[in-house]
C-alpha cells in the first residue's frame, strides 16, 4: 500500500492523536504501521477495525463528497503541523496527525500562513460574542485568517466575524466533513468552505465523540502561531486547546472580562499565572504574530500638554485659579515660588499657551477640562 | 524649635513630596533645616511661607478641629512611610512626608497594620463600582483595612464597601481635615472617621491641587503592602498611585473589564505589562498580602468524574451511546479496545457508578449533562 493510502487508513483506524502510534508513524513510516496493524496476527487494539477497513470505499466517498486528502509533503500540507511531533503530551494523547481530509475555497497551508486561532466557550456571553465578532472581523481585516472550531458560542462568532470582513476563515472539525457538526452551524460551515477552508482528520461518515475534540483542539493549537482564548468557564473544553498551544510553543492570548462572569474565570486565570498574555483587541494580536509590525506605531499619543511641566512649572499654573485673575505677587506666593522665579515661568506658560496675562493679572488661558475639578482618583 | 515643631511648620510651608527639602529634613533632621528656611537670608523658593507661619496658631487649630498631628517615631506612625525615603522619585516628586494630621477612632499605624490600597477612577461605571464594593467588602470581612483616596467613584465605593464589612477604612486626602473633600462625599467620611482614620500631610484650610493630589497617592501606596487599582482610563490619575506603588516595590494589583470599557484600559495595560497582577476577587489579594494564608486551601476543587479517566477508559467510556444500551462486543467495535480489555473497563466504569450493565448491554448510568452534547468549545 502506498504512503498516502496508509495514512488514509490509518486515519480511518486509530483514532486521533493516539499516541504510540502516531510515534511509530513518524519513526517507521505509515506504510509500515499499517502493515503491522492489518496483520491477522495483530494483537493492537486497532487490529479489527484495520481489517474492516476498505480503501477504494473511502476514496470513493471522498471523491464523491468532493473533499481532498491530504498528507505531508503535499503542496497543501501546513508544515505548522509537523510541530506536534515533538510536542508534549497532553491527556497522554500527541502526535502530528496522518493525513486531513479538506474542502474550500483555498490550500489549507496558504490558508494558515498568517493565522491566530481564535476560541471559546460555546456557552458565551454576549460580551463574549461580540467581543469575539470584533477580533475576528479585526484580525480578518489585517489579512490574518482566523482558525477555530465551527462550534456554537465563541468559535461560530469567530467565524462569522472573519466572513463579515471577507476574509479566509478555517474551521477544524472533531467528525467527518460530510455532515457539518453541530447541524445548526451547517449554514455557517458552508459559508466557512466558500470562503476558506474545512478540515478534520477524521474520514467522512465518522461523529464527533469528547477524545476526537481533545484531538482536534491539537490541530487548531499546531495550525496557527497564537491562540487567542475569549471566554471559558473553568472547566471548559476551551482550555485544552489552550493546553495544546503551550505544549507547542504557540503563544496563548486571554481576553478579559467581568470578573463576575463565569466565562472569564479561565482567560483570567491563564493570564494572573501568566500562561496567557492580555488581549484587549487586535493591536495585542497582532503586536504577538508580528513583532516589529504596525500595531505599535498606530497607537495614538496620549500626551496632554501638562505633561512634560516641571514640577515648578505645575505649581504655578496650578496657583492659578479657574476663573478668576490673579497679580503675579499673590501667584507666587500661593505657587511658594519666588517672583523673579514665578514671573519667568509664567512667561513660559504663557508661550506654551497655557496662561495668559490681562489687564487685571494672569489668567488661564486653555485646557479648562483638566483644571474644573482637582483630579483625584480618576 | 522642636523637631515635631519643625516638622509641623514645614508641612504648612513646603508643598508635599517636594524632594530637595524631604531630602535633606531625612539627612539633617527637620529642625534645622526649618532654620535654615525661616531665615530672613533665605533664598529658598518657600522662604515667604515660612516666614509667615504662625506655629500657635496651626496648634490651636489643630486642637480646635479635633485632629491629632502625628510625627515619625510616635506609637502611631506608620513605619511604612519610612519606605518613601527609599523610594525613586515619581515625576520629580518624592520622600516621606514631614507628618500628618489624622483625626479618627483608630491609631493610624494600627489601622494600616493588615492593609491594601483600592483606587481608580471617580468617572467609574456601576461594573467598576460593584466590583469594589465587593471587593472592599470582602478584605473587610479578612480584617484587612481598605485605604484609598476619598474621592468620588472607586474611592468612595472602597470605603463604603469596608463600611459596609464593619471593618476599618482609611482615607488619606489632598487638603485639609477641617472640611472633606469632595463635599458631596462628606457624610461618607464622617463615617470613615468614626470607623477608622482620615489622615493628610496638608494642614486645615489648605486646599486639594494637582500636585497635592500626586502628593497623596504616594501615601496611600506607601502605607500599604498593595495596592488594587479597579477601573482607570487611560490618563487617568490612578495610574500615578500605581506608579508610586511600583517605586515603593509594593505589590500591584489589577481588576480586568469588558474590553471595550475605556475605564478598563489601564488595567488591562498594566496587566499586559506584567506591571500588576491581575485580580479577580479577594482570594487574590489575599494570596499576595498573605503568601501562605487560607485563600489557596478555600478554593473548592473543580475535579470532574471524567478527568481522572485513562484515554482507554475514557474511549470505551464515549462508545456508549446517550441513550440506548449497547453490546459489549460493539462496545469493543467502537472504542477501539479489545474485547477483554473491554470488558475489565466495562467492569471497572461500573464501580465507578458511571455505567452499568443491563439485559440488553451497557448503558450509561450518570453524567448525562457532560455527555448529551459533545464538549467542543465549551
Amino acid at each position: 500500500m502506498r504512503e498516502r493510502d496508509a495514512r488514509m487508513a490509518l486515519c480511518c483506524t486509530v483514532e486521533p492523536a493516539t499516541i504510540d502510534i502516531t510515534r511509530q508513524v513518524q519513526q517507521q513510516g505509515a506504510e509500515a504501521i499499517w502493515q503491522g496493524l492489518v496483520q491477522p496476527s495483530s494483537r493492537s487494539r486497532w487490529a479489527r477495525r484495520a481489517q474492516a477497513f476498505d480503501l477504494a470505499d473511502m476514496q470513493a466517498a471522498t471523491d464523491r463528497l468532493r473533499l481532498r486528502f491530504i498528507v505531508p509533503g503535499d503542496d497543501e500540507w501546513p508544515a505548522a503541523l509537523g510541530d506536534l511531533s515533538g510536542c508534549e503530551p497532553v491527556n497522554d494523547m500527541g502526535g502530528a496527525p496522518f493525513g486531513l481530509w479538506v474542502r474550500g475555497a483555498v490550500p489549507l497551508a496558504e490558508a494558515v500562513e498568517r493565522s491566530v486561532a481564535v476560541v471559546g466557550s460555546r456557552a458565551c456571553t454576549a460580551y463574549g460574542q461580540s467581543v469575539t465578532t470584533d477580533l475576528a472581523a479585526g484580525l480578518g481585516a489585517h489579512g490574518v485568517t482566523v482558525v477555530s472550531g465551527g462550534a456554537y458560542g465563541i468559535d461560530a462568532a469567530a467565524h462569522a466575524g472573519a466572513l463579515a470582513a471577507e476574509a479566509v476563515t478555517v474551521a477544524v472539525m472533531a467528525g467527518g466533513l460530510d455532515q457539518p457538526y453541530p447541524s445548526g452551524n451547517s449554514g455557517l460551515l458552508q459559508r466557512v468552505a466558500a470562503a476558506g477552508v474545512l478540515a478534520s482528520e477524521l474520514p467522512p461518515f465518522e461523529k464527533p465523540t469528547r477524545v476526537r475534540f481533545l484531538g482536534r483542539n491539537r490541530l487548531i493549537a499546531a495550525l496557527t502561531p497564537a491562540t487567542v482564548l475569549v471566554e471559558a468557564a473553568l472547566r471548559s473544553g476551551a482550555r485544552n486547546t489552550v493546553s495544546w498551544a503551550t505544549s507547542c510553543n504557540r503563544v496563548v492570548l486571554a481576553v478579559p472580562g467581568p470578573v463576575h462572569s463565569a466565562t472569564s474565570a479561565t482567560p483570567h486565570r491563564l493570564i494572573r499565572e501568566a500562561e496567557a498574555v492580555l488581549c484587549s483587541g487586535v493591536d495585542d494580536v497582532l503586536e504577538v504574530i508580528e513583532p516589529l509590525g504596525r500595531s505599535q506605531a498606530s497607537r495614538p499619543s496620549q500626551q496632554r500638554p501638562l505633561d512634560d511641566l516641571s514640577t515648578e512649572e505645575l505649581a504655578v499654573f496650578e496657583a492659578l485659579p479657574a476663573r478668576r485673575p490673579m497679580p503675579t505677587g499673590e501667584v507666587s506666593l500661593r505657587a511658594g515660588v519666588p517672583l523673579g522665579a514665578c514671573l519667568g515661568v509664567l512667561d513660559q506658560l504663557g508661550e506654551r499657551g497655557l496662561v495668559a496675562l490681562h489687564a487685571d493679572g494672569w489668567r488661564l488661558a486653555r485646557a479648562p477640562s483638566a483644571r474644573s475639578v482637582p483630579r483625584t482618583g480618576d
